[in-house]
């Protein structure tokens, strides 16, 4: 959900992206909280904090929670955790309580949420970009050899194919998937430091715990990052790069698909309600929208890396009030694209 | 909605404002289309361009509009318009179908309906800011005798009351009531100009048509804007001058909270999940984090400015994306605002 | 000034304004922050605070300061001014001396002279909005017949005239013109405060004192403002909607220059280094990009509101960081609207 | 030079950064697109396009340009690059004129002195860099075992020691210079394109050619990227990265120098006009100032990515307003970090 008005149904889908919103959704969220209590609770056992029995009580409660209602402890304490840990604990007798979020804090359990949600998110754009390049590489097959006239400036300069300006859509998308692994690899770290990001409780504290903590959640340890909040904006600049090259291609589009211009024809354009002729090129208008909408945001969410003392409340929600509007305009720039570039009955110069 | 984390419920309302979100909603959009639709033929009934029959077959029609399912619409045509007029006119015969929407278009029905919604959300701003007005002076009337160390670049600077401080935390607001009526004014301009603007149709075309339709909606008329994007941005600005007095507040609030400072004792403040002696200024996190939201995003808004030729879908699209987040997260700091100021319950030098 | 590579001379004026980058150099500002000194000296005496001789003495001392070196008590303290305060009364006498500043701080004399160049700026900026509202209704009256296409999303919508495009571009900029007096009126407000904004010494201070000196200046006189920024964001606001509204027909012109839509020619166009045949339209892109990067400046000059405590150094200078480069920016757009304007040898439908 | 306010002289080196400005500054900028038109030649040469001595002749004046006077050449061409070419053709005879700029265009000229520009830059802030590291390892070496309240959320938290805040300001600019060596391989990828980007003259081109003189100037060669901005977009995120943790450095320094807080005594910070006894951290306030100005800016130089075509001259340009800027900030809060580090008397709880 970008926001009220643009999710409200009466927009479609033209500025939002239900599979990217349910992955910031309550279950699929409250889920990956649960992911590191648990993953906490068995390293805790693992490490021998807590007895197997302790830690298999702690889980069954873990397991058995129900989704809904953290809404008022976050109100109250400005994150959902204190509330989730408490109505964890709630049924357990004191031993197995221990089992139980011991040492690690609320910051521990919403940055690793995060990440595995960011993780999640990466996926499927991951899956859409290799879509959306395959499209072009399609394109490119059928009508790279098409005369184009190449334009510098807004001017015509040089005639050239339509494979010039497809290399130019295509190349940068291609990069960035080429980067999606390092990119992974630098957001998939648990963040696990406990109240002060010291790593140094329950005693006695081993840094074997969180690494065990770690392998079950598929990622990997390194130092403390409650305060670097570096991760997280680098993948906002990653959406950014995709998205504006995605604002590219729906710009090109917008400004052939002229008249007078007349380089690319779009099977099912958008109509109008007043001027039953018109073709608008929608989906492309919206690639443009949505790029700068992505690219305004990240000098927005890089403000997050003035992050005070040991943790800052108000750095922090500044990435809860950009990054997933981000990803998920980012993800509805990639089905528009893929969309677009599936609409092209013609590229290149008019017959 | 501010985005799909925020609003999953699992943050509560830290930084979201259903009520807020509710006016930019698919139920009261729709409704404000339909209001349009509805002046409209009145309009043209009573210019005689239609027969008060067919007018009244034509409101009937309006009046029995069922409100879902316009996203198809959008998704094809880059708005609901073209489908919601389609829908209106399908059980008309073709001379009350001349009744609805003549010579009107998209853009007329969507910035009239989203100019309705701006100033109802202004009068729901407006109330709120009234009472975050009054909670400070009501705290003026019992604590502003109090002293207060002045403190300037972060620095102790001169012993003063916390009148000082409370009369800047007011004043700023005080002045952004008094700018609502001129910027109500700004805002409440009929959109009507026709397929590109030229206000032109149906022929003989009166601007006293125009200016019926005004006076039914409660809107002034003037010349048409379809290109002319101040408007919005001018009420973004004032969004990100109301959030960020807001913010300017939050942020002393924090300040002033700190051990080793003592100048404010809030009840009810956040707990965490690790430290349970803790108090956390939530609201007044959150107040910053809010205003440095807004702020940014009137950047983007801004860029809406450049408005290609008649319309331009892409940069019209850029205001659904910002301006509704907008309003709904000022919303929300206006109501942690309101709250902080009353759960202040001591402000001024320690004991 | 706007920075190092568009003003290194490389770059002509294509990005920077050597006249309004001239009220923000060192000998303009020190002369208007020398015009605070004056007036608030001769404003002492007038209340009584010191003797006309004192006075008298205290104005030869600033009217023989010499403009350089305050560059290192701004390293030292932040801002000139306490520099500046101690060499003016480095040689007056004890009497004399306390005819200098008196009562004032830094942030007085530095918001005050700020206000003097944005008011010198406004005044600037007024001369040539004016000029490029005559430049387009020259224009219309010339070409305003002429057949133009009109398009909306970036398509051909229905034939129309040059003049619907050109009330198009003039109305907001007019409208920005009629705004210039209530924006004066809210901006020529003087800053006096002193050190924490009470505006409480000398003793016995008389509010006539802050008068006296506000009309020396031409000024008018309010509460104090030193925390309250809304005054320079909501300048900055207007710099964004003249800028976005020069963007608008920069975007325009460029899309009107293309071949196979030819709607307009411009004389003296752009060459290229390798392609003799081109004719670039320079001067409309720079007005978009000019255009975005006004609107872009709003989003951080805005977070310049969250103004800690009495005073905040930080979010002070984000001000000194944005405003400056706005105002050149758009001075820079002007100059260019005003030439492009002038350079149109055709415009509407070819042939 | 940041803006004509902050280069002005009054506030000295507050906001700007001479040796960084330097960079980007005629007599740099020129020498570098005269080595890229002296590679070329020389390339040309090397692939046999034109003779040794042909090259020799074009390589005496390329080697006697004075660097003056580019501008006339960018306010009506909207790049230096055609005057430049034109003047150094000027004294040539026709085939030592050929082996001048034959085959390349504007693009490949500007964008390959700017990618040399930026790596120069890279060294000199690396440098500042590892000094600003040294100098908080030597602080850790010193005082890292001293008594800290540790805060989280503008709370205190837990007794900690200095060594856990400064390794949380340590270790994202420790991975910043990391990251350089990755970030210097994605920058140092020369431009040649010519005309179009297709890289396709002179005939018979060769690759060998580009080769050549990507090899003289000491990058590398990959695809032409004249619409793909996401070098220049990626070293803008980098140092948003470092100006975010440098600024956050600077928020705790201006949190602990609170009264009531003494957790920091700085050496020399700045004076007030009206209280004499007070102490400004100034330095630390303009590191939060800065970074919240080169975040900010991210947000408009992404917007850089929406490339027209085959050449965009407004978005392009959006780069040269964005990025000197904030190369040149980073690099002021860089020369801020060192000093006020190297300025810290005591850091940790008070005695």
């Amino acid at each position: 959900m970008t926001n009220a008005f643009t999710t409200s149904g009466v927009f479609g889908s033209l500025l939002s992206d239900p599979e990217i919103a349910a992955e910031f959704g309550a279950s699929a969220f409250t889920t990956r909280m649960l992911d590191f209590e648990a993953a906490w609770t068995q390293a805790l056992a693992a490490c021998g904090v807590v007895t197997t029995q302790e830690a298999n009580r702690a889980l069954a409660a873990i397991r058995a929670f129900s989704h809904d209602s953290l809404g008022s402890g976050s109100d109250r304490d400005g994150v959902p955790v204190p509330k989730l840990v408490a109505s964890l604990k709630s049924g357990l007798d004191e031993n197995a309580a221990r089992a139980v979020h011991s040492g690690a804090t609320s910051q521990d359990v919403i940055d690793t949420a995060l990440v595995l949600t960011c993780l999640s998110v990466l996926d499927r754009l991951s899956d859409r970009l290799k879509r959306v390049v395959a499209g072009l590489d399609a394109l490119t097959d059928c009508a790279g050899d098409t005369t184009l006239m190449a334009r510098t400036r807004m001017q015509a300069a040089l005639p050239a194919t339509v494979s010039l300006r497809l290399d130019a859509w295509r190349r940068p998308l291609a990069e960035r998937l080429a980067q999606l692994e390092p990119l992974r690899a630098e957001l998939a770290v648990v963040q696990i430091g406990g109240p002060i990001g010291l790593r140094d409780a329950p005693t006695p504290y081993l840094e074997e715990c969180a690494g065990k903590a770690a392998e079950i959640l598929g990622l990997s340890l390194g130092p403390v990052w409650h305060t670097d909040r570096s991760r997280f904006v680098t993948l906002g600049h990653w959406l950014s790069l995709v998205a504006g090259s995605l604002g590219k291609i729906g710009q090109d589009v917008t400004l052939m698909a002229q008249q007078g211009i007349d380089e690319i024809a779009l099977a099912g354009s958008g109509g109008s309600s007043a001027m039953a002729h018109k073709q608008n090129p929608v989906g492309a208008e919206m690639l443009v929208a949505l790029a700068r909408f992505v690219a305004g945001q990240q000098g927005i969410l890089a403000q997050a890396m003035i992050h005070e003392q040991e943790r800052s409340g108000a750095a922090w929600a500044l990435e809860w009030l950009t990054l997933p509007a981000m990803a998920e305009t980012t993800g509805a720039a990639l089905t528009h694209a893929e969309r677009l570039i599936a609409s092209i009955d013609r590229i290149g110069a008019p017959g």
